[in-house]
């Protein structure tokens, strides 16, 4: 079958690989129908982290083709939805709501190719309520991972009504967040971005108000427009160490920042931690804990977060959508296996 | 009136000072029953904190003796307990329960004294049911910061039934704390201590496991004691890089760390932190929000924080303590003027 693969940074190629086949009984093998390329495949992508000949994708939707013998949730022909986080769903850490850090559990990968095998399936996929049409194949994609993962940020960053949430990120993730945030019924959103399309997708996902600056001057631009005080919820979907930084200063004392960018060379001074007095939680999604509610809300039409795709390409044109997002040309690239 | 002056690092004295006066209507004068020296005290008389001619003291607990035109809540010849943060109790941030980082506010000083001025009486001090019993006046002192900080650990650690909790750092702070999660609930109290007379009165608080090993170790320990997933919750009340860091990895992914040893050269790692996935939390606790309900549990005899004092001097004795308190002679000095 045809597969992504990361040879090496920069250098991403559609190849022969093999098919994936069931290696233990709690393994599901999916046919993929959509797969997509994440802002955090960019970071080996840019040599910012080691990649040698790696199969890609962690995001993915499709139809199941078979099942291993202990898997009693999914059958073949049903559609599904995964995590792209893997997770029992026994485990304690699970069962408090972590299956993100489920200790038999893991993180997918080479889904972006026709077939992929999904391990811990009970504890990973969710089935749609039927075949989906096709118009919502890229908001169902969506929940795998960078919709789950800004409503993670929004959750963990406590928004909700009467609260103003600043999300600082204009990616895919952080447009989510806004998305998210709308939906946890946020009074106020402000969109941290100063690109004109990534501030109207903003706007049409929800944000209230845009702030172009970065740094400290947008810190001083989010307290401006909260009567001096900080938002009470901040959504960090970047990652790196200004825009962390950027997140915990924009909050009220006894605000949550939620940080869902992964970390990378960020330093967290402690005594700025314990003069702002935030909270901060965050790390990779707990995607599968908000599936039956992200499905339910795609399945009804509540919520359009497909939009985020910008850019559609078959699989075999893999390497001009990492190129697309590497250059900021494109904001998420859906592959059609 | 006499009052403890640090002239610089490891220099204390006790010297004539300057009477307070109301200088703005929201004041009060206290007549000081007993003060104490804080852990927190010692990061400048070791030198880790710039110190020169500072008046001492944060913690305090007396009578009334004056009252600005603007003061409701107490009045000449009330016995009260204030909070070591000064806060007015209206705004935003008051209200959200962080009065410790009140707009208005800041931290007492100048206690450790005869007489003292608090700012803001009315969002700051809290009056007892009556003039208590002598026997009293240590657990209600210990209420004035360091048993509403440990407390805030806890709370921000959210220890509670069917808890384990583990407390890094044996000193004041971190006994409070296990005291507070015994109170609230907890089911498994850890105490991370090598110091037996401080293991036993981690005892006598409610520990029930004691944790010799430090950092790495440390670690290895407490998962050992909670199937391999680490805390739910975690005090950090220590403030340096090994503690914060033993703290956030002795948590369970999902948990909680409750941190309120005043931060001196910590950095955190975004990327351990994103791994493990905990919730983070802390700062100068905002103790007036616990006051009423510590105060009450201390007059029904429910709690004996005040055990924590194993030195009580006069305050003319002052240089004593702190030398005691330096050289952990002494867990905590109570002084009377």
């Amino acid at each position: 079958m045809r597969g992504v693969v990361m040879e090496s940074a920069g250098d991403v190629r559609v190849e022969d690989v093999d098919s994936p086949r069931i290696e233990r009984p709690t393994d599901a093998i999916i046919k993929l129908t959509a797969a997509c390329i994440c802002g955090s495949d960019l970071w080996p992508y840019r040599g910012a982290q080691p990649v040698d000949h790696q199969s890609m994708g962690h995001e993915y939707v499709g139809v199941v083709s078979e099942v291993g013998a202990d898997v009693q949730s999914v059958k073949p022909g049903d559609f599904v939805v995964g995590s792209f986080c893997i997770s029992d769903g026994t485990c304690e850490i699970c069962k408090d709501g972590y299956p993100s850090r489920c200790v038999n559990g893991g993180f997918m990968s080479g889904a972006q190719a026709e077939y992929a095998r999904v391990p811990l399936a009970d504890g990973t996929l969710v089935k749609t309520p039927g075949v989906p049409d096709d118009s919502l194949v890229p908001s169902l994609l969506a929940a795998s991972d960078v919709l789950g993962t800004g409503w993670f940020g929004a959750v963990a960053a406590h928004a909700g009504p009467g609260k103003t949430v600043a999300v600082v990120g204009d990616g895919a993730v952080g447009l989510m967040a806004i998305l998210a945030a709308k939906q946890l019924g946020a009074s106020r959103i402000i969109a941290m971005s100063r690109h004109a399309s990534r501030q109207k997708l903003a706007r049409e996902f929800g944000a209230t108000d845009i702030v172009e600056e970065r740094g400290d001057a947008g810190v001083q631009a989010v307290k401006k427009l909260t009567d001096g005080y900080g938002a009470h919820s901040i959504v960090e979907a970047v990652g790196l160490q200004e825009s962390m930084m950027q997140a915990i200063h924009s909050a009220r004392s006894g605000g949550y920042v939620g940080f869902v960018g992964v970390s990378h060379g960020v330093s967290i001074p402690g005594s700025d931690l314990f003069a702002k007095e935030v909270h901060l939680m965050g790390g990779p999604a707990p995607v599968r804990l908000f599936l039956p509610n992200l499905i339910r809300l795609i399945w009804e039409h509540k919520i359009d977060p497909g939009k985020v795709f910008d850019l559609t390409l078959p699989l075999d044109k893999a390497a001009e959508g990492y190129k697309a997002m590497d250059e900021r040309k494109a904001i998420k690239v859906l592959l059609r296996p």
